[in-house]
């Protein structure tokens, strides 16, 4: 017999149902399970003298096991949670579970290793599907408006950007490395007349640090488009782009969030408030008395972001807030500029950064001597080649698909939300 | 002033319109400039006594390079291709290109140097859109089937499966590797309690070998899914996926395929011809002398999936046919088995291997096992420990979304389909 959905149960036909045992409860008399498949879950009940060939099956099975009943949906005002009881007559056990080595209150890095058992939680299974949501209202809404998906390399032949913080590969009888980000290559798509491109893909950074924000490979959501008037049309855009992404989210989990974990998904109004860096640091200081240390003058830092969120809170109401006007010297040599200002922002969502976004530098001869500012002529010579052939005005941004799902469910770090963390010393599973 | 695409200029009505020059041709009293954006493309006509600003404007301007005028469109019965001019009385050059340093007659090398040059040609414009389009069609397919989407690492702690072709990555004081595929991690999924899975993203192999069909890093869209009931649910499922995703592509660019590739786009008919391996051998061994070679057996090679190509158009007049009955020897130690033969397939379009697919052995003994007997049980070790604790019977394959693309337009090789190609000796721009 074909599988019946838990949720499409008809009262009173016969059907087959499999899942994971939730939990299996061996009483004198009777045996309960609680069988859970991705559309709902309900209580399997055996009686041990009537069904003694099923109860003998299930001995010695343990939660977490898989299995099949085939049976009836019966309604039953004894039964808790949804008055409704499946009445097997045959069983199937399809996969047998060991004792459990971890449950939840296992600290972090226990779980990770055991990261498949530690993901069938309801808030993570949750946390999984909000996020693959998320991205799915996002790309939907590009669709919409005309953007190309593309698939740029992340085996690349040179260091560019900032050959730091990148990783090495062995490749035959030479070196490679892993793409930072898209970022050359989303451009070299405009280039070759494509108006506008997004791409979702890992990124890696060989970054030796250990915080609650960053992973050495995570998943990028990239994108680019051309014929932009100014950075604000960038702006304009990752609204809208976020108001689709939040509202797919709400509309199929909304309810589920606030149940699991207690937050509320909120649908920002346009425009987002935008404010200067330095008209900002005026207000943090006025405010909440706060000054940005010497070394991030131009920038900011997570003190800052933090403050941001709480100021954009009380003064417009809004989770989200662009800042603009960063210093030359803190952003990179492709951003557009403007009296020697960049033409970029970053934007903060809940006191985090989610975004560096900009108009880029499209004019071959501006953006050669701005990468030779910076010092990299040389190894960004064969990015600039794509600017000499004609070129439109265009801008992008990115932003990180699991810090966007850390933020919005409340998470406090990564490891918790990525389906598998990966940092300094975590490879592993 | 906003600016308008082409495609939606209205008769008359002020306007300004950005794109690239296709030509630019400077007559005695006149400059026609063939202007093309997404949506479509315009003449441009000045007239050189009456405009002269603009004239000199466009001095030593080349084609490629990116313009924006303001204007009206008007109806001409002097031009052809619409019978529409555009009347400018502004230009402003965005972006000025040099002479190309290639044109479409260079071999493939050469315009790979300059790929994104190479790029803006119609067909390869068409190319990517197609590409996308195929991908969308897929996907959008899944979401409706309730799969979720993940995103699984592409660094891994141990060279698993087979080390021979695996990138190997310095990873801080230690070793790293590029992963293959997402095999053991869409499989994890499915053991987190998520019985639907897909994932598009990069996968990497270090084969050192020179083919059409072989790059070092390729787009896979790998799907898994829990409660099949045998090897023939995954069959089902991906002549679904395929249909979904022709359908996208025929409806939005069937036409343009035709005329640009001169390719039809074939919706195929369910179910898909299927075929086991012994007795394909006997046909093709009856109808075209095809014997297959000594190591081949048990399996397939180039030259015999050309063969069955043509068998199934002969025989069913199907572009796809699938190939069941490979032996044990040939395939991964996680394919289930039955009588000993593996509960899996390959599906043939066009005389190409686009697929792998199988129901996988979720039994943790019966994995070990048949891990330990293909001499892997110490790299696999981390991934058994998947289905110790709960698994439900699951299936799934892999599709190269390139590969994919490159037998949809009738392209020669994946040098020509790639957005940008990675091999042994390309690892550039």
């Amino acid at each position: 017999m074909k599988r019946t959905l838990i949720g499409d149960l008809k009262e009173d036909k016969d059907a087959r149902i499999s899942g994971w045992a939730q939990s299996i409860r061996n009483t004198k008399y009777m045996i309960f399970v609680i069988l859970k498949d991705r559309s709902g879950k309900i209580q399997v009940s055996i009686d041990k003298n009537e069904q003694s060939e099923l109860a003998q099956a299930l001995e010695g099975v343990l939660s977490n096991s898989i299995l099949s009943f085939t049976g009836k949906m019966v309604k039953s005002e004894y039964v808790k949670n949804g008055g409704k009881e499946f009445l097997p007559t045959e069983v199937e056990v399809l996969s047998k579970s060991d004792a459990l080595p971890i449950d939840e209150t296992a600290n972090i890095d226990t779980r990770m290793d055991y990261r498949w058992i530690d993901l069938r939680s309801e808030k993570n299974n949750l946390m999984l599907h909000v996020q693959s949501a998320f991205v799915e209202g996002m790309r939907a809404f590009l669709i919409r408006e005309d953007f190309t998906e593309i698939h740029t390399p992340k085996l690349i032949g040179a260091a560019s950007e900032s050959g730091s913080d990148v990783f090495e590969v062995k490749y035959f009888d030479r070196k490679a490395y892993l793409a930072q980000s898209p970022q050359f290559y989303k451009q070299m798509a405009i280039a070759s007349g494509l108006e506008r491109v997004f791409e979702i893909a890992p990124a890696f950074r060989a970054e030796n640090s250990n915080t609650n924000r960053h992973a050495t490979e995570f998943t990028s959501f990239d994108l680019e488009f051309a014929y932009i008037d100014s950075y604000e049309d960038v702006m304009d855009l990752e609204e809208d782009l976020l108001i689709a992404g939040l509202t797919h989210v709400k509309d199929l989990y909304g309810e589920k969030i606030k149940e699991l974990f207690d937050m509320d998904v909120v649908i920002p109004k346009k425009p987002f408030p935008r404010i200067k860096l330095q008209d900002l640091y005026q207000e943090l200081h006025t405010r909440y008395g706060y000054e940005i240390p010497e070394h991030d003058i131009g920038d900011m830092n997570s003190e800052a972001e933090k403050l941001t969120g709480r100021y954009a809170m009380e003064e417009y109401g809004s989770e989200f807030i662009f800042v603009t006007g960063f210093a030359k010297a803190k952003r990179a040599f492709y951003h557009m500029r403007k009296n020697d200002i960049p033409e970029g922002f970053d934007l903060i969502w809940r006191g985090t950064e989610i975004t560096t976004g900009a108009q880029r530098e499209h004019r071959y001869e501006v953006l050669k001597s701005q990468a030779e500012e910076k010092g990299l002529g040389v190894d960004v010579a064969f990015y600039l080649e794509f600017f000499k052939y004609g070129c439109p005005p265009h801008g992008g941004f990115a932003i990180g698909v699991d810090r966007l799902t850390m933020l919005l469910l409340g998470l406090p770090s990564l490891k918790e939300e990525m389906f598998l963390f990966r940092g300094p010393s975590r490879l592993t599973p």
